[in-house]
């Protein structure tokens, strides 16, 4: 039992693109498959009110949930070394949002397993950005949703080339080739 | 990669107790925690009706899924043995909602992992079970549920005794220690 952990209850997020919201879009890059409109701000709502957030020009939603690869060892890692959302030098944040393909569901957990993390190091190789990197996972695949996954980052400006290197590493991984759709959205705070 | 398993998308199911539905309700009986309140009759609806299914007296949603725990090995076992739902001769059910405690989804994978296989032959006590007892789990938790999961089981009446021995060891288990809130809803097929 690791106190380290948290034992939060899900939590429902809606990422809202359109006219409003706190982020500023600073470009939405189609990684890979169908793309996403384009639009001006990005709004972020969670708990009750992510459930009737209105469309915009696009909203995508997903839920925070307990890990489901991390191991005792690596969740003891990575809770000694992340930092928080909100920082307020984070100014910069990215919304990924990615679809897996049906072969890489078919796989049992511990195939995934072994793509996940022993042969393409996805933990490994996010825990080297800790803390400069926050992120916070979405999960949305159970949901009916396009995509599989949301992950929303947070990082301060300097941080930005080195946000770009940790991507173009998982792009470059084995997992990455069970991804069959991924979009890349760049935001900036919207200044007070 | 195993042909044998499904990549079947997520599809949500809708478990309605009133008065109306193709399952007579012999028996509610709360293992622990909660009730839920008696009914006659029970509907089970999927797909796109499955969000929108009228309360009745009560109405329990969850989504099947890909496998957490199991194994390619495991998966490969059960496939071999399994039988579907939907047999002629299979006119007993059970639905049986269950809640897993905070400390349970504080656990790493690693750790879940342990208890529900290694610790309390969770799929191994299955097995034994097939291709008697046929089953289908849906994943309630991430839906904001009462419910963590909802697992519908069916059978012929002469292999009752046998399941009830099958939930007699499960709850035995380690695993179950986990458990906090669990019903056993007992249904006979409505004669057509």
């Amino acid at each position: 039992m690791s106190a380290t952990r948290a034992a939060d209850t899900p939590t429902l997020f809606a990422f809202t693109a359109g006219d409003t919201g706190e982020w500023m879009i600073d470009r939405v890059e189609t990684v890979q498959g169908g793309r996403l409109d384009a639009a001006k701000r990005l709004s972020v709502v969670h708990g009750p009110d992510a459930a009737t957030a209105r469309a915009g020009v696009w909203t995508l939603r997903g839920v925070t949930s307990h890990t489901r690869y991390t191991t005792a060892h690596e969740a003891a890692l990575l809770a000694a070394k992340q930092a928080p959302l909100g920082r307020p030098e984070a100014t910069r944040a990215a919304l990924i949002p990615i679809r897996k393909s049906a072969q890489w569901w078919a796989l049992a957990q511990d195939e995934r397993r072994a793509i996940y993390e022993e042969r393409s190091r996805h933990t490994s190789i996010g825990l080297e950005y800790l803390p400069e990197i926050a992120r916070r996972l979405h999960h949305s695949r159970d949901l009916g949703e396009p995509f599989d996954f949301l992950t929303w980052f947070e990082y301060a400006p300097e941080h930005a080339a080195a946000f770009d290197r940790l991507v173009a590493r998982l792009r470059a991984s084995e997992e990455w080739r069970f991804v069959d759709r991924e979009i890349d959205v760049r935001l900036s705070r919207v200044a007070e």
